[in-house]
């Protein structure tokens, strides 16, 4: 089902996770295009494996992406179209943000259908 | 300013995180209240340090909550009316979830105003 292809899948611990909490500004000119081209550019980096990403009405949002280990975050943080977009972040789209990197130590899962 | 108190603000790592990734059905009756309750009554449990939780209008929502150990964490998965609310929600409210617990090692936030 559609729904599903939101959810990042199939992850066996340990691994990496970046989640960033945010507070979009309004009316973000130009921030939809540069998230989306965002996502494009983290999947084709090395050691990435996922990401799972929802915002609501009011602009405040949570993208959650997962990583082999902690050198493929950094060199994540490094990719210069990446810190670009992170430097108009602040300048023009984000109210605020919190980001935190943490190691997946353990994962469970349910689907509609499945026992408890 | 009011979008503040969507963060979890002032948490020194290491903590831990349980990262709730999930997909609502179509008008999931009763969930609204069980979830705010859900948000009181862990705000009342040993170790809870905040939560972060946002929700697009597919029903697609993630919700990290932090705490201070995995004990804190067993505690609340152990708690009896969570236990029900997470039965409950299995049988009428979710599609889907995926949660992970990790380990919150590094840490980082900004807000408009400061400085790089």
């Amino acid at each position: 089902m559609s729904d599903e292809t939101r959810f990042a899948k199939n992850l066996t611990p340990p691994y990496y996770a970046v989640i960033f909490a945010n507070q979009l500004r309004q009316d973000p000119i130009g921030y939809d295009e540069t998230a989306q081209r965002m996502v494009e550019l983290a999947s084709q980096q090395p050691g990435y494996l996922g990401a799972e990403s929802t915002r609501d009405t009011t602009g405040f949002g949570i993208t959650v992406s997962y990583w082999q280990d902690l050198e493929a975050i950094k060199a994540w943080k490094l990719e210069s179209e990446h810190t670009l977009a992170r430097e108009n972040g602040r300048r023009l789209w984000y109210q605020g943000y919190e980001l935190r990197i943490a190691k997946i130590e353990h994962a469970y899962n349910w689907r509609f259908g499945e026992s408890d």
